[in-house]
């Protein structure tokens, strides 16, 4: 076996560094060697203080761990730095860290847009990765930063991309009903959520549209060209634990012959990470189930052990011939957000970018 | 005082059955001297064998009403039969109870698209009532069957009746998170729907498709032409209790000025009921709020007591220059059931027509 | 009509702030003239900064009023203060104030069990109150501070009472099953309740022992010798918005000759604010439900004006001959906290104490 | 390898009967080879069936097995009978099935206290299997039953069996917070357990009762003498999936130096299944927690497979000097219904008894 990379992760005891910790683990590149927290937990053994929030417990190895500062000498020994920082401290510190040669590959939504950063969805756009020479000269920088989406996006996204390859798109209109865990462990209080929905999300209905337009877009010589197309979101809290399940209705270019047609371009649909079988990669991205009820949040979010999308209920939307509709269901914390991040490290490694 | 009609209600144990109950029992213009039940319950005191839902107990009164047979001696000495059987049972009882003079006014879905049976919101279309003589000359009926629409149905078409009025509307697309009262107190199981959605509801897309068009559709000689609109639904079973909450996007005609146009032609929006003042008119049929978190089904399902609809989140599509989209919520027992039912009786009563 | 006493509301937008609020506004003897919150929401007006989670509206005169900061300016005008402030802060202002003069009327948990200061359920020992002289002329205050139980405890003793007159108590076990509310607006996450029971709440089994032993405690020459029982009490949270629910064991001293004795004790209890007629006394204050499975908090906790307890189940508990068990639920914050409260002023004015 | 023994399982297609397909598929003694359901099901592919609700797909061979009908022709080639049949039924097919040489390991609660039908809770009381011959021989059966505990007992027993065994128990205070799922598939219907609790399951606490003393009883000649102490039960559902928590009450007779020498008799208790190494075996039957605020039923309920029971929360009671309180949790489908079943069967095998 080979060498494997230092990594580190920022923002470890959070939701999504939870899931960065089980995914890191025992992965067969990436050996864990930094984790960190804020100030009040820094020298504490991570078992001993993260509030562990999934079903099984943190690995062992890892609970023995212990928490290092958000900084650069906290994972001054990783060679690349998972980020699941608050976007407050992502805006000052993930540069600085790109800046001394650190490969940040973040989930936090700072810098997303810049022209110069690429967004990844690893199945749908893995050629925008070549944004990153652009951004290191552009920067003087030794290190760079990658993004994942965010997690409305990241799962419809992965819906849209055979859509757009076989039919063309030219109207996306989706409502989501969002779990909890999407806000952060403190982000939603009982009071608001037990037999009620919030029908609001900060800032989420613009990530939805303006990210889903580039990580459809086309790469140019120095940035992404967005793709042309309308995207309107309508987002919404639900009494859930963990998978955003979305109502999408999408105008289509081109009229697919029946349902039928649409069903196969999703279930047959694959990306770089299956060819490269890269670690992470689910074997299929989009899984279509065929039962009138699914999918549904509870039962499967962790399919793909949480990075495929589940589809069903794909059928026409009854506004004009070329119009469909159809439920989406990903696990916000896996494909929304940590196995993303990694997936997007294992590209990055299968492509010898690092 | 006048004296007071004599009404009955048919399945009056059920959830949508204790709505009529709370409405009914000190209603101004109406008695109610008879309330059935099935089978089992027949000769039971109405206190004693309900499984009463709702935060204040029964009335007084109506708790020791004793339950009659669901079938026409059952309703012998009622003039108004307020419906809320299951289809199965209204669809072969309504009829015979309307031939029998009986004026059925009814939540049971059969015979909603029948061309001569009015479908009701009494804000929205009270003019379809004239399709009464015309249902009774057809069918040689003394008495005859007049519908409110289904829940998610009513409580949609009243938020588009002023966008129609005002701009025009070319397409609706809908996507719902609807109570779990909605399918009657054994409906949802809580096995299916803790900590989960079910994003399905059987029948209920192709009943706000049809159902839209013929609420918001012009009487001709003896019929009503639909209104010619797109309408495309997307239904989903959430944690929640009571309340039906659906994010709306639409497509207008004619582009208005800026939002506030729309928040007005919303906000004064008023129909034939708050213009008679019937007893169970809600001053304002939409209330608009201006929070950006607003509606929610917990604090304002029981707006206007349960017949307001409430809508808010009212924003631009960014799909194209003439789309809309927000946030309508309505109580579906009330507003969505038994409120209407009680409505358009009253309207009937106003209006002479009975 | 008399003149109304100036009354204040200290920490006026948390749950129990909410609950004075709605307790007050049109309170005849008490006149709401000022209302305080923390630091960031002084002088904005309530109904714009307070996040109001009970299903009206707040109302609308006390929407209007501006929040004053929380010290002896902010209450400079009123003669009786409620305080539903956090414990930290009440342990440093309540004291500052009632030196001042103000009368501290107080759901916040220090001093509770201090010798002079009287721990009030209205119902049970309104005698003492008399602990007040006491305390003013050893502290040397102008004003004075009264308390009223932890929410569990307020419950709890109101159902202990007659059994305590009729048979005597040696030992009392009580389970409980409290709602995320009792733990203040965002004192319990979504994501550690949803499909899960916390079986801890910090310092409340330790309050309902020593609390219950006061209340039904007598009064001596200077303090309250509590009741010499047993008590022991295991809390748990559960994802329910409101009401306590109790499973309660207690051995009684003397047998009752059978459960329907135990019921008329219950049903048939009245106190002193039931006697005086005090505008917010129940008029029962247990109310006891012969049904098998009730008391429910959904439906049960709003009894009396949430100012009853509800008390349902009572059977042998099968451990010995004098042993019974049985369900008791009230509103924790109402009955609870600011109901209690609001009683207990209520009661010192009716006997001319203020 | 030694051939597997051939078994079916009775109710196959309920929530019990879903957890024996997942504990049966690939278990290394037993072969599954027949699946029954009542007669709507007969016939159909399991997969396309079942309502499957717990996380993983049902297994993929046993999604592939046609139901039988659940009677003898059913489970012919069976030599174990599994059974999760509803007790009606349980109560006139499980004696034939016995009749006619079917060896029967039960989850339904008929024939549980009769005196020649051993009550297992194989870590407690494996001695009881003793009744078989006796059973055998009174009833003329070429088969036998054996049983496993009612679901709040199983997990109630578990962590009892430790205390008596170094302590001495008198009496047995026990107030339960139950599951959902408890009730079966459609045994809670949404509308009462949202925002609620129902403090009151059908004929459980009596099981509670006379199961938990058959249990911990002593075998004599011909029966089970049970154990001579207290038990009483308050038995509630609460809005939680799986996992019964239960708050527990206990005076011991000889009083433990600490609570340390309590928490060491718990977390060192091992019965005959983990000496005999049995496949379904937990390693640890009682691990106990350290943590003030566990166990909770989300994050502990699959702790040892789902067969150990969680202790946590261990303190004195203050009710006397004997008396300690802690709580318990445990899978009600796994350790409190099939696992146990499972466990017991293996336990059979073992000793030889068939």
């Amino acid at each position: 076996m080979v060498e494997r990379i230092p990594v580190a992760v920022m923002g470890a005891t959070g939701l999504v560094g939870q899931r960065f910790i089980q995914l890191l683990h025992r992965h067969p590149w990436f050996e864990l060697v930094s984790i960190t927290a804020s100030e009040r937990r820094i020298g504490q053994k991570y078992g001993e203080t993260v509030r562990w929030m999934w079903s099984e417990e943190p690995p062992e190895e890892v609970q023995e761990m212990k928490l290092s500062p958000t900084n650069y000498e906290g994972v001054r020994d990783a060679e690349i730095v998972f980020s699941a920082l608050p976007s407050s401290v992502a805006r000052e510190l993930e540069p600085e860290l790109a800046k001394r040669g650190k490969i940040i590959v973040s989930n936090a939504s700072p810098f997303r847009m810049d022209d110069d950063v690429p967004l990844i969805n690893p199945e749908i756009n893995p050629d925008h990765l070549k944004l990153i020479p652009i951004q290191r000269e552009k920067r003087n920088w030794k290190g760079f930063i990658a993004k994942n989406p965010n997690c409305t996006t990241a799962i419809l996204t992965l819906s849209l991309k055979p859509l757009l390859d076989n039919f063309g798109i030219s109207n996306v209109r989706v409502a989501t009903m969002q779990a909890v865990s999407g806000a952060g462990y403190e982000g939603v209080v009982s009071m608001d959520i037990i037999d009620n929905i919030i029908p609001f999300i900060k800032e989420e209905e613009e990530k939805v549209h303006r990210e889903t337009k580039k990580i459809l877009g086309t790469l140019t010589s120095n940035r992404v060209e967005p793709l042309n197309i309308g995207v309107s979101a309508s987002c919404h809290r639900v009494p859930v634990l963990e998978g955003h399940l979305e109502a999408v209705f999408v105008e289509l270019k081109e009229k697919p012959e029946d349902v039928n047609g649409v069903v196969k371009a999703l279930s047959n649909f694959k990306g770089k990470p299956q060819e490269l079988k890269l670690p992470t990669a689910p074997e299929k991205p989009i899984v279509v189930r065929s039962e009138p009820d699914r999918p549904q949040p509870r039962f499967d979010r962790m399919t793909g052990g949480g990075m495929s999308v589940v589809v069903g209920r794909i059928r026409w939307s009854e506004i004009d011939q070329n119009e469909i509709k159809y439920m989406v269901l990903g696990s916000n914390t896996i494909r929304g957000a940590a196995g993303t991040a990694v997936l997007i490290a294992e590209l990055l490694r299968a492509e010898n970018m690092i």
